[in-house]
């Protein structure tokens, strides 16, 4: 378990400055992550990598030369944010665009995606790659909708070779979706890691028994299987990745690999050879040739005790670049020339340097600014209804997914509540207090939640505006552009059990009652009972979309946790309208 | 817990095996461990690491340009036997001499003590330098009895990089005493480790709690607090390490230091930047510039959670040697040109090609070969009891000690007896029968109890020779000779509460009543009576000599391992006598 910490909620922005501080020689500290020490050299694509953190050395600790240019660093298990992703691209750009990397979760690539966008929209040439070489989380023919785990590196390692060599953006994509095709991987796990702060680890399995197909966040895989011996363990991982070979592939005979085995961070060193000796073994048997294995911790999941084995089917190409030296702080190979001279010594802190948002405020109306109090006195009230429920929330989501949902949303609910006082401190109407909370929601909290809850707030905000009083058929509109919104975003529909099946009936809800002349405070009363009805129909068997749902079972009579976040605040929300 | 393995018993061997077979561009494998690929160039100084496995990246990944020649590898946790040793340094060997390094625990000096005795019998000049940074260990006015941890690393570097550069082997060996000298440890602990085939893990600390001063073979520590915050524990470890300057430096501030923040095994990387983030800050404070940090994990303990901070006072020259770079499996630093061409595959497993004892037999005389069936049938016995008791023994040693004692005399009791056997059938007498498993049960157990028993049954074999039949007075001389050799190789006397304790009494009540006249089964019975006494007044407050025996209060009551295993040895060895 993890037991060295200050405040938890402070874990990975300590992590990532005690990170930075010890390798000065190859990163320096850059809003949202890391860059290169030194400057991406003019004309060269650079490649941005991220993820949550938790996964060392994943991301921050594969930045540096003959590997990333950047990395954007999240939250514990929760992806950084649009805009942290959007500054560290910025820093890392060297005028020849940025391909962004990331493993396949939906919170990444929302995140991702919109930083893409934002990054486009400023004129930074962009594309986006998720790494899905997980073949446990999805079948071969939803093979889009498989997580990344340790064939991150080799997917990332090939593409920004690549980009070192000089190639041009859209080529550089090319490789990484060659290496993405022929890199495959899974694994095995005896127990989930115990995130800072928590008392118990996020699954266990029964003693002399494994889960077959595990995560890195803590999902507990696919099945359960007794405890096998090593050369059982490897014979499992040999053949399952050899049972589902790349289309061009016919067969593993004559076939040049290159192999990972990949500790998940308290399967240690010597464990992994005696698996390895017998992993190297059943690929001679198979006439695969192993290329430069590598056999540690290159992805892991805090102190997860599990294993994995990655294969990329190597081409003459690939293998050019599998081979290829790099020096970064994690991962270093061959021979680079001198290194990068140190850094002078950098005191600011990585995360906590958030450019003030010093732009100036919208006009707003005497109206506008009022109704900015209940809005800020419902974002009170929401941070306060999710900080009470937030470990209720942890342990629903732990159900079927990674159990941060608590954590995120506290997070977020925290931040927005903090942004939207300083806003409304200045005189700013409705509609950009609740601009600049779905901003800080989104930023904080990272992860699919907060994406999700800064496109409701934005969309509210929009809605609103800084002129007009907001009236219940304007606040309904919001909420109903909202529900259009998430449901783009997320690409969800009711019956998916996701936060879709509360927000819809919610929205269509409010609007029936604001068009029959309710007041709002009414409306919103009768919308927030269907919401909580909505929210308990989530519980059940039925898969979420493009989400592993190994343990299905388990969650009969479970609700979705942002369903039913999304209900609680909607209630918590009915208490402020009551009184203003 | 170390959950995948195969036979328990081949763990190492294995570990080592899938080691080499993943590393083939940096090491091959020798008998008794591994040296570097390319051979050491003509007139350099061979630097060669070794100890037990557990301790991955120390010693076989330490192995490579920038560190060692050669590592010889133990079994778990257990030293490496003196053969291990001489075989690997002589691979290593370019004609310049070997300096052998490793920690400071008494089964290391042993086996390295005898192995630089043969080397330089056989003509390689050999110096040996024990590692000793652990300041927990024993106070700085013994400051030569303390454990060797974290510090292995800077000292192995700083000799190893001398040696590259072409010193002669006394002035290498003076750079391993001037960074020894500036090498201090300290470190802490929430749990042991949980070894290949055990079922629960060597300490376990109370939940909240941590052991201060750690060691690295499950040794418990010397006291116990309240879990410290993150930045709490930087603290203690750096004001603890701050309080004991080496002698020649007045203060810290103007020092230059290098730092490495170790991981034991599951106190993960993002745990360790924290720390690091108060550790660096506070060293900061204090003046003391830091020198190429490293955080990670540089010696384990298999999964064991424990964290310990190193500091090197660097000198110009102590700083130029820790800078240097390095490519070895597991450490990489800096630029060293093209790495070494990859070695052709090899096929022989590391540590079961021993060399077969084809050496011609002594000759014998019939009287001896029939004894020799009646030692073979005590060795029998001995591998049984042993065999019997070897999880009590192994309960019993982690009292006090790292839990290895059954293992460890299971492994050397189990060879000793098929060394016998073989020796038998070829017809040898029962001097040779003995001596054959004297070397047996040295090269395979490893550890102290290894050396002590290889040199019991030598002594018996020497007294017995393999003409005269063995009569009641012979056996007991041989028991007497055997004794003192102990005496004379562990430096333990009798009140030090070692298997000393029991050898005496069993050896001076043996002579005694065979010089009244009493037959050898008789008197054998009496000795293995008052062996028995002494075993159980063992137990007890006493610390034992040369050992640090931090948790002693828990020992009353619990005999010495090595002496209660002896006890029950001898009382065996009287059912062989009462039937022969």
């Amino acid at each position: 378990m993890t037991r060295l910490f200050n405040d938890p909620a402070a874990f990975a922005d300590e992590a990532l400055e005690g990170f930075a501080a010890a390798h000065r020689r190859w990163v320096r500290p850059v809003t949202g992550g890391v860059v290169r020490a030194a400057a991406t050299p003019a004309g060269q694509v650079a490649v941005v990598i991220g993820g949550g953190s938790g996964h060392y050395p994943a991301f921050s600790g594969l930045v540096g030369r003959g590997l990333a240019h950047g990395a954007a660093v999240g939250n514990v298990f929760a992806s950084p944010s649009a805009r942290q992703i959007h500054s560290v691209a910025e820093a890392a750009h060297g005028g020849a665009g940025v391909l962004l990397m990331y493993g396949n979760y939906a919170g990444d690539v929302l995140h991702f995606g919109q930083a893409a966008e934002r990054l486009a929209a400023g004129g930074i040439d962009t594309r986006t790659f998720a790494v899905a070489d997980d073949i446990s989380s999805a079948g071969p023919d939803e093979s889009a909708k498989r997580r990344g785990i340790a064939g991150d590196l080799p997917v990332f390692k090939a593409a920004a070779v690549a980009a070192e060599q000089g190639l041009p953006l859209d080529e550089v994509l090319g490789v990484a979706e060659r290496a993405g095709a022929r890199t495959r991987s899974f694994g095995i796990a005896f127990s989930g890691c115990t995130l800072p702060g928590a008392d118990h680890p996020l699954f266990t399995v029964p003693e002399a028994r494994m889960a077959v197909g595990l995560g890195i966040h803590g999902e507990p895989g696919i099945g359960e299987e007794a405890l096998p011996t090593a050369d059982e363990a490897a014979r499992l991982l040999v053949e399952t990745l050899l049972g589902e070979l790349p289309e061009d592939v016919a067969g593993p005979g004559g076939q040049r690999a290159a192999v990972i085995l990949n500790g998940l961070g308290s399967v240690k060193y010597e464990e992994l050879f005696v698996v390895y000796r017998k992993v190297a073994a059943l690929l001679g048997e198979a006439g695969v040739e192993i290329v430069d294995p590598e056999v540690g911790e290159l992805v892991t999941s805090f102190d997860m005790a599990g294993v994995s084995l990655t294969l990329t089917w190597l081409d003459d190409r690939l293998e050019e670049l599998w081979r290829a030296p790099a020096d970064t702080p994690a991962y270093r190979k061959g021979a680079l020339g001198t290194p990068e001279p140190e850094q002078a010594p950098v005191t600011t802190r990585a995360q906590d340097t958030a450019v003030p948002d010093t732009a100036a405020l919208p006009p707003a109306s005497d109206a506008s600014r009022e109704a900015a109090g209940t809005v800020l006195a419902a974002l009170d009230a929401v941070a306060r209804v999710v900080d009470t429920h937030a470990d209720e929330l942890g342990r629903i989501d732990a159900v079927a997914g990674d159990g941060d949902h608590g954590i995120g949303m506290r997070r977020g609910s925290t931040a927005a509540q903090r942004a939207a006082t300083d806003a409304h401190g200045l005189g700013a109407g409705a509609g950009t207090v609740l601009a600049r909370a779905a901003d800080a929601w989104a930023d904080k909290a990272g992860g699919t939640s907060g994406a999700l809850w800064g496109t409701i707030l934005r969309s509210l905000g929009t809605a609103l505006g800084d002129q007009e009083a907001p009236d219940a058929p304007r606040v309904a509109d919001g909420v109903t552009e909202a529900s259009a919104a998430v449901r783009r975003l997320g690409g969800a529909e009711v019956g998916d059990k996701t936060m879709v099946d509360v927000l819809v009936p919610f929205a269509d809800t409010l609007a029936a009652a604001t068009a029959e002349g309710l007041p709002l405070s009414d409306a919103w009363d009768r919308a927030a009972t269907a919401a909580t009805e909505a929210a308990a129909g989530t519980a059940g068997l039925l898969p979420r979309r493009g989400r592993a749902r190994p343990h299905a079972e388990k969650s009969l009579g479970t609700p979705d946790a942002g369903a039913h976040s999304l209900a609680l605040i909607t209630r918590a929300v009915h208490g402020v309208l009551l009184n203003h």
